[in-house]
């Protein structure tokens, strides 16, 4: 089994500018992660085959982000019962909202865990996939805590010089 | 090749009453048709490998009912190049706008052929089905003349009998 | 009778820019297209004897672009027994919303097969199109399949590019 | 010529209960009105004819009631240069939203005056239909002003009793 | 009593540009407006007398435009029984459906003939009191009927010069 | 100058079983108030007069609770620089989403402290008022702190006695 | 005790924009007001402390500014019986109204005044503040009617300036 | 430190009969749990207190249920790096939205996994904390696979029995 790892998934390379978020996250807190294109719709088997191997190859947390109706978390998660978080990207003309049911609503069994549309909820899906992988890797949480601190105090920073 | 039909699928039993309406047409309009409750969430293997077999069965049209994060009707469509009319059903607290999202905001390329929700939706897409048969069955085609000739009457008929 | 062909209407001339999306789609899978503007509200005589004549002359499906109180497609669909797909547009203020429930909450025999708002949409209805002609055709039904596969391998191509 | 009236239109006679709200204000207000079930999707030829026919014989104000996609307002306001009331209704599972964004979003040039979703709407748009009479007719006018001092004294009435 | 009008009033001097549509309707259907800037909430007193004066002087419909808690059209309403056409603008940023519910959503017994959010309703606003005074007044209708015409065939020429 | 109190209005007998729960909130406080009904369209001259009456008999807080294109209370703020806080209603087919944005998107310059919709937006709008009057009053300040610890001992009881 | 002020509150730097109307409205009124940027989430105890601070210390009024999942003006609210005035901001794709519900939907027992989304709200969160202090407070009432009449003059001065 | 076990938190006592659904998921997956009602904006400092405390005593997920402007997820989440469900409860008027969005719209930094409006939501919230700790624990793992193969059962068991 290889190094532990999130595994990201979009289906587009258009999501790649709001997903850059989580990476961004991810590397900070200094987890593994791979990336990956693809689509529930247009590339079904080619997604089923990979989030199978990226269980089995160690596969921690899968990230899906998607726009409109955003099916890939809910894909992703009918194939693992590894956690799924999914985030909803403002891709059409509707603010995002299509996007936000369309992940958020899954049925009884098989659940997505979503976080904000869009930027905000690219990066807390990093955040996300770090809590949940830091539940038993204290280096992990301790590095959330480490972040939630400096987090703290930037807004310290900001709000002594506020010039108003 | 078994005789051309219609598929109807849904993700769970309390979608029957709903997509009675579906089958109710399709009898009236002398159109064979197949009932599966099968989840894109909770049976994906099986939907798809059902999806894939009837199409080779003769299968015209697909009809796919579903609530809430309603993927189903794209999961057809991603396996399937036959027509996918989707039925979004008000099985949540939102009166089914969640279920109409997901179903009416797919991306580009795996189209799905949204009706209304719950009820009437489920009665076009009987409709909706005959009408796509009617292109190159001329039966069809005057059954669906006839049953909207009725159906006009009908209204003629209560017009005629308003009593205010 | 003429060639059959898809019948492509749209209310205003500032749809064109969308409703391109339907012509291309249709033009690289090789069906015959016409275009027409005509407005269910301010040209309601030329709209019906159009469908009805396009009807007689051997269009095969309908496909009706429109904002706002999106009246087009149910208009067509009142006079045929053909398919008609709805494309809702995002015309006004508010992302389309009014457009897409004004196509999709037809009415209990009057079915519009609606499509996603604005591009997304307007191209699937290229695609719903040939997929409704493809059901007898299968030369248009191979195009559909190689199309598909095509698109598959772009998503594909940019996942082996991902530069993140 | 006949009597000048109010032509009263509704797609369905599950429209009844509300419109019958409409034909109430009128009837107080002492003007004569007709009631026709007609659809614009199921019988759009006798609504058209009905509209062009009620227009000669001397409808002054048409006043159209319909849920989900309602297009029948803009139907006969398509159809018409008298002034047309489209009252939406809550007919299906979205409250209504779906009626009126599709009576009230119309394009430019053919308006429809949209009240209220329901039974107060159905309510005003006999008062609006009372105005717009009113607006020449004197008469009508002082019902008007008359009622509309007998709805104040209602609610004094009311303030005098209350009992909390 | 001067000659009959039309009296325009917004809320806000950034409401002129939308509003402008309704006069340049009514300047083509030739028909005398005037325009007021009032608030139903910074001057209420203003408002009332204006309405009352206006009612007085010969004003036979009132059109009022007021964006986000839109409540100048009902405060119009409830000092007239002329009727009054309320336009929704996109003030804020929610794309004017507070506009539009703030507008529509009035109670039994004080109508607001409300139209489209924006640009398409103040153009509206301008025909539906043309429509109005047409009821009564030939000239005004043939006016409404000529320019209906050119309408149509503007769209008939756009067709003529599709290019796609 | 009579003892100072709270205004309570409401549009219609129907808010009544509503509005309790602001006096219900207000007795248990010790804060005397005043119960009325009026209407911001039907007696716009009643509501205007009895606020600036309220106001000079020592009125502190206007509450205003009204429904669908609920306007009184912007027209309570609209007479008086006292604080108008205002509660949506649930009184038509929406959920009160109507009553909600036209109270609580005013224009800048004339401000409605909104709360929630129905009940607890209710009671809220009586343990607002009492916190506006605590400001400076110590008493009701007092009888608040003192409400608030025997709510949070409550929940605490609830939490004791959990069955589950 | 120090002299009595408003303390303005936001989540972000990035909020200050908009908070800077509510800091200008009450400068305008010769209130004293502090700003602090402190978040519910990312600094919880730094906000709970300034909170119980700033109340001993003499603060009437508390104005919380936040976007997204508003849940500042709440977690103010949860620490004083002071008044808190919420302003929605729209920080996200959605317009707002994520901010708005989660701002006004409170439940019973902790109130937060809502304001209107954004600028309008920031700008009435400045007036409401001043008008709970003008409870008390002739000088700021008298204030309050000053500003009041000379916005109304502002909008008179815009009429007689009309060049339409 | 005592057992590890799933903390699951809801505002008040009538969300217990939606939150019953988390327990038997997790009382089925042979998960331990606590339940505690207990308020953000009511009981912060024992909402506080219990979050520090159950983190200590070897929480590893934390599940908060709440209606409204639903803020209990994400107060939990600002005092701990474990992972934070939110189940947004349909509890006012708005079918759950309110909830949804103020659970879901979380600002960067401080995540909640956000599950369905209601029973699904619920019933999910249990399955994805099993799933959180399966990601380290084989026999919760091995619980999951085993309990969504009978799910899978249980729906091709219904698809037998299909009549219709």
């Amino acid at each position: 089994m290889s190094t532990p790892f999130v595994a990201i998934l979009m289906g587009s390379d258009s999501d790649l500018p709001i997903m850059q978020a989580t990476c961004d996250v991810l590397k900070k807190l200094d987890i593994a992660y791979e990336v990956r294109i693809t689509s529930a719709h247009r590339t079904p088997e080619d997604a089923k085959k990979y989030v199978v191997d990226a269980d089995k190859r160690g596969c921690l947390v899968f990230v899906a982000g998607a726009g409109m109706a955003a099916h890939l978390a809910g894909a992703v998660a009918a194939n693992t019962v590894k956690p799924v978080i999914g985030v909803p990207i403002d891709a059409g003309s509707m603010g995002g909202i299509d996007a936000l049911l369309s992940t958020a609503q899954m049925p009884g069994g098989i659940p997505v865990a979503t976080v904000a549309i869009g930027k905000a909820g690219a990066k807390n899906a990093g955040y996300l996939a770090a809590q949940i992988i830091g539940v038993t890797d204290p280096d992990i949480r301790n590095n959330l805590i480490q972040e939630r601190a400096e987090n703290a105090q930037a807004i310290r920073d900001k709000n002594d010089n506020i010039n108003i």
